[in-house]
């Protein structure tokens, strides 16, 4: 089946609210009484007109009739963890293609540590997925990221278009990445990653102005635009920075 | 299918009579004369009108007639291990949903140790639990305990909201957690959990002025109830307890 | 399917020659001349009018025309492992339970190490097989042993009731155990086992008054009986030791 | 379906020509440009009237007319490993049952290393072949042999009869046990073996005069023959060699 | 189905452009600004007429209407894995028979690292895809590289040949190994494969008069060709070093 990408991008960009943190890092570390919310980042993906709000099956499940009503683009994160195991990163699936498609998913996310003792498990359990995926015409988003203990010391630059490289090699649709380097390494990563599409990670809460370079440098290498989260729902203004942003991936 | 949420609540509110310690502890540690048989159980589970009983499959296949006499819902528990092994905690899955069903279960339990080694298995095996229930259109109630090594010399109260945080993430109906911290901890934890509702479990036999006070703390954090065992089967006088945690839950 | 405990039950009791010996501990460590020959056992069974024999798949299917001439009820043991290796013990499923009953099988013997780093994987076949061998009608006997690093040094006593209580929540028909300690941690593990019917292991050739005391001491402990081997099959007159026991066993 | 065991027998009698060293020690070890040939082997087991000739799948495959012209017995091996890694032997299943059967298998082979780390593993492997061959009605032929850290230092007497036993207590139809110790010791161990008959490994090449005394010790000690593979294709006159071992063997 | 083999070779020979770097190496140590974009290798393996181009999954989807305009042959590399994980090499199947076929493949490529911890999963995996390309008629090409720390200091001329002897017992179509020794070693490695073909790698580039003397010895030694990658789209002029190679092996 035809992949419907054109659902999760406007004009060829995209902007994903993302907010598969309360999972993966805990609430103690990036929530306050607001953003705790699921209701609190479906409005903003809503009023911020995102091009996709990014949940885990359950936050999708309890929350559907909100995330309906909203018309935000769903991408639901079919893998994910917590942060406390210590040992080598492995993110198992926990929601199937079929599940999302019911859920209302428009995509589906899944999460690739390479360079992890178990790169191969989550490269095959994600073959899978974009097997299903494909099937079904849902767009994968993979979020590769480069970690573990055989990965410590190694040049970012050069991990960075190298966990691009995998996303095109793999099949990805589209694929999420941090941005290491400067924008001639990024624009690298872009040219690696070929057809398959680049977004960057919001990462870390920081000062305004720094985020809004980054964001033309973003633009600039190639990028169809970010997946953000805490730099949005944990900012004082949400639609004030997200409009800063947009007007940026836009033009 | 629709989850009938409602066959293991009354008036919202939830008290659930737990017993898996006999696999989970062992008779020497938890059990005497009495509260070894598990008819003693579904005797107070009955007259103490519980709104759930929690047991193994073995006991709800050889007991099976005096659970369904009782009329008090029954909640089967599809994993479950021993004390005895000393490595990292995993539970993996002894009943099916299936299986479940037949035994004429309400709803079905399962224990996820975040933090463990073994996470990501636990939590798969959940989503595939969560996967085939929701078709049954059972409930779910979750077991998330922070455990094992790496979790060791962490802030417990954090530990909490994110294990109740983990249920919402991960489609959980109902969460158990353990009650760490004031109760300021306890409403974060719950805020945490979004829609998903939130039980406390007994923990091991208190005297009754702090088992009472901690269930009022427990009702004003906004859980919905209990999952108690030992403070009520280990009591002399079990009714009367039940009694006195019912007028503080039911208001 | 109703469990068809009678088939290896009489007026309640049992007694089950075990003969899986061969593959547990090697013929050099048990066997001779006459008991190395599979022959010698079934007559054994037959002519002691035993209420089940059990064998691993290999003999059942190769002698399987003379175990149905003895008319003596078959326990197909569906898991076994050499004792060769010297990790932590872990026995797998090596006969199904639809072979099991191809083979004429009454019921069905598994063996479960609990305490060892593959307990887990034992409780989850087991609760496989459980499951079909319900759905066939077939008894599960469940050899429970506390085993491994893990519970090196534990109290003996406390284990054997841990074992019988395991045996229950799992949903065993009928668990064998070792006796360790005295008539009275015998019987708590009895009442531990609850509606799960407990027969004893006989383990290893001992002198016939300490064995026909101890059989004594099982049958007022409230087992139903013995699982018995050696003691037998290795006694100069096995017919002569078992009219003895059996004299206890049904009064 | 009834197991046709007379296919790769002749008077209750059998000489198997081994070919898996291929895999098993590479070309290196074992081959001469002469044997490294597959043709070689099939002429000398033509020629030589084997009652069967051991091949893995991929030469079964290529060269499927040669061998399906010489009309001997083909005995396809299902599992197989180089001997490149230095852990414990593990030697996984590389062709089914149902391909062995496409392939005009008249018997399938295994190789199951007692005492590994992995025991548990081939063990079960096993099972699920023995099942699929029976069903087919194909003969399973087993190489048993005890291997790995845990079996140093034992007794390869006792080893020998060990590994006989295992035969019969998991179901083979003929077993295949290297020579260990004397006459005594291998009657011991086809008597442990009960109705599973027993052939001997030739292992490496040795000298005529005691491989002959050899095969009349092994004719003596009861079993059906030999699987023999170095010590005719490594010899000078294969066929000369073939006709004195068969005139012991068919007395 | 009988195998297609004709599809990827002309008169016998073969020559195939490998281009599944970008995931095995990344793009940093390999690729520049031309060579990085899938397009110019396609249009390589187009002008040069190249037997074969081997991508991976992700480059055979996204630019299936360039590959399929070109008209070379497709090999999908069904599996695959980055250089970061230091531990024992794994590479697993990310590609089904079935995507393959759909996306136009020819013949399906897979990596077996013999010697490697994981060389049993590795082989166990290769035999079902082997199978279902069998179904579908499809070539194997299967790339045999001793790896690991079981192989360290081992002679690698013998490796050579073992590695070709284990494609031939495994029962690829097509073998792809590294040159190892001189052209005697060669032809030992040829004739231990059988009638399984042998293609060599081109490996790093290197000078070209090195690079064509090697060639002239892999077409002397038996070889029906040359699976080369750098050595092609890594040259200032890949048309003319392809041309001087060709003539080579289509004498």
């Amino acid at each position: 089946m035809r992949i419907r990408l054109n659902k999760i991008l406007r004009k060829g960009k995209a902007m994903y609210l993302a907010y598969d943190q309360g999972l993966e890092h805990g609430p103690e570390s990036d929530f306050n009484d607001k953003n705790v919310d699921p209701n609190y980042i479906i409005d903003i993906a809503k009023k911020g007109k995102y091009t996709g709000v990014v949940f885990q099956k359950g936050i999708a499940e309890k929350y559907r009739q909100e995330i309906k009503k909203s018309k935000v683009p769903l991408i639901v994160k079919l893998n994910g963890k917590t942060n406390l195991f210590k040992g080598e990163p492995i993110s198992r699936q926990l929601c199937t293609v079929k599940e999302a498609v019911k859920l209302g998913a428009d995509a589906v996310g899944y999460t690739i540590y390479i360079g992890s003792d178990y790169e191969d498990e989550m490269l095959q359990e994600f073959s899978k997925i974009d097997r299903e995926a494909g099937k079904a015409g849902l767009p994968t988003v993979v979020w590769i990221y480069p970690r573990g203990k055989s990965v410590k010391g190694k040049n970012k630059k050069e991990l960075m278009a190298y966990a691009a490289r995998t996303g095109l090699e793999i099949g990805a649709d589209i694929i999420k990445i941090r941005y290491e380097g400067g924008i001639a390494d990024l624009k690298w990563a872009v040219k690696s990653a070929g057809k398959t599409k680049v977004v960057v990670a919001g990462g870390v809460k920081k000062d305004e102005m720094e985020l809004l370079k980054q964001v033309k440098e973003i633009v600039q290498a190639g990028c169809i635009g970010l997946a953000i989260g805490r730099n949005v729902w944990q900012h004082k203004n949400p639609l004030e920075i997200t409009k800063k942003i947009k007007r940026i991936v836009w033009k």
